[in-house]
């Protein structure tokens, strides 16, 4: 087994944050937004908006002088913080976490076995203070050893019933509704529209179809390896292993993209500097090129880090001012939480 | 680094048969064929061509009870011996030995160091007692070392000028017109056509759209790992890193098409033994599936090799008795190049 140090870090990191500000906020049904005349209603008018407006436009007029050719139109979309919430802890963190128990179901001895006793006793200071090392049995424990078919029937099965703490709402309603317009508004521009996370892959292919659209073929993530096995009946499958094949995070951004892909994007939708790769090599593509940076300083919204006005970095979606500053300096588009969305949520009134 | 050895052995092998009869065959000036009325013109009538239109029909009819919707439509097909011709050397391997010369211009002290010392000398036979290890070093130096754009560039150059030594035409001329045919005629059905190769993904991405219809993001293939650095400029290059990602031969190609795109092929289309999980996870999969094995039997005008008629195996394209009789017991359909196409190449009178 190979080291699976930046993911055990951010889970450690994030599990040192778990106990950041939760408030509850209103809890109201969804609304559907025509996009028939405007295809952003939930951005409000600025440069943000415009910009991204003006780069689709551009890329896709066969006048234009930026015009890009369909198979070129590639644009990837990290997924925590850019495409859902991340904070207080990365989602498939909390799935993690929520699988011990039936794992300790299926094997009663680890009821007192590290990390999984301490796990069971919801104390999640005491979870965060584990070693990485311990940290990193409960990724593997819950992520590797079983089936690919069986992972997605728990996957699929927790997606559809696991409630966030703070909206107390299916995980998979806290989309940004900006970001699913983009999304639409560029495959209908004729863009393939890309995940591409530090999550695993496995774990987001489950619901990124329902979610957003995009097929898991389209979803490029941290992946772990499967070895073909034959069952019982010598049926053949594939196992999950607890071998790391691509760590989809920093310099692993452009690498799984080269081997997912095999073309360079044409743009880029990030919040953390674990994408500031990614946003790089998106914008040294020949041609016109967007890189657009998610900035969360939302207090009452959503959440306030990163180095918006003062305020303090969280554990989760690093942005220290350095790659603002990159940001700036790069032509990139910052988009405010704050002031660019109109609307969050789609059940926001 | 990581060991390289089924690629090696393959290419040891190839080398080892390079002195395979070659026998000249005619040249003629390619004929376009019409595909209106009868998608398979190059296929003769019989058990292999129906069951292939019988597949395509049930399963893209939304009336048949194996009806499979568009998105699920993933057809797999294997590169060497299935798509185009592999006798008696991997086109890839051609290449890694035609690179030699312009790698010691650019470091003449290798002239004098083994392996490229003996590649230099035109002695294939003496390349094929090279020790393994010895060889892996002229895969390593000719496909890892340079950025993927220059990378790109070499192969691109190449595939555009050289030619192979039977029929002298370029490689890409050597596909197998009923191949191409199946490939439209499954794509004009909505099923997206992925290749599946043992040969290296970054080599078979830069021909592949201009000879098959297939971008580069529908090429599986074995994968080293790219290094993201950063140029004398500081502009943003992928490094081609000689770690092995991926050995996309034998189980690696179930698992590759899980990573690469997540959904269980309903066709796969093969040639030798490093298909077989492929052939049978294709299989394996719910519903209706199609697995073809392409039987090379006809010497005259392509080559024979393999169990039919009892002609001994050669080192490329292995295909044992075995996996002959698993096919028969499967129900995967063997295609006879002899009697099952009537055509080979579209440059054939």
């Amino acid at each position: 087994m190979r080291p699976h140090l930046s993911r055990s870090k951010r889970l450690r990191l994030s599990l040192l944050s778990v106990f950041a500000a939760i408030a509850l906020a209103r809890v109201h049904a969804p609304i559907q937004l025509s996009a028939q005349v405007d295809p952003l209603p939930a951005w409000n008018e600025g440069a943000a908006r415009t910009a991204i407006m003006a780069f689709v436009q551009a890329t896709t007029d066969p006048a234009s002088k930026d015009f890009v050719p369909p198979p070129d139109r590639i644009a990837t979309f990290d997924q925590d913080g850019t495409l859902w919430v991340e904070h207080p802890m990365y989602t498939q963190v909390v799935y993690c976490l929520d699988r011990v128990p039936a794992l300790v179901r299926a094997k009663p001895q680890l009821a007192n076995t590290e990390p999984f006793k301490t796990v069971l006793t919801g104390n999640l200071e005491a979870v965060a203070r584990l070693p990485v090392p311990e940290l990193q049995k409960i990724l593997v424990a819950t992520l590797t050893g079983m089936s690919v078919d069986q992972f997605q029937t728990q996957v699929k099965l927790w997606i559809d019933s696991a409630r966030d703490r703070r909206w107390k709402r299916p995980y998979t309603d806290l989309k940004y509704e900006p970001m699913i317009e983009v999304l639409n508004f560029m495959r209908a521009k004729g863009y393939r529209t890309y995940i591409v996370t530090g999550g695993g892959q496995d774990f987001v292919r489950v619901f990124a179809d329902k979610a957003y659209g995009i097929p898991p073929e389209q979803v490029v993530g941290t992946a772990s390896g499967t070895k073909f096995e034959y069952g019982e009946n010598g049926e053949p499958y594939l196992l999950k292993a607890p071998k790391l094949l691509l760590n989809d995070n920093n310099a692993g951004k452009p690498e799984g993209i080269h081997l997912m892909i095999g073309r360079q994007p044409h743009a880029a939708f990030c919040n953390s500097t674990g994408d500031r790769q990614m946003l790089e090599y998106t914008k040294a593509g020949k041609g016109r090129r967007l890189a657009v940076l998610i900035l969360h300083d939302d207090a009452t919204r959503e959440y306030a880090y990163g180095p918006a006005q003062g305020l303090p970095e969280t554990r989760v979606g690093v942005f220290p001012q350095a790659l603002y500053d990159e940001a700036k300096k790069g032509g990139w588009v910052v988009v405010s939480m704050k002031n660019d969305w109109k609307r969050i949520f789609a059940f926001e009134p």
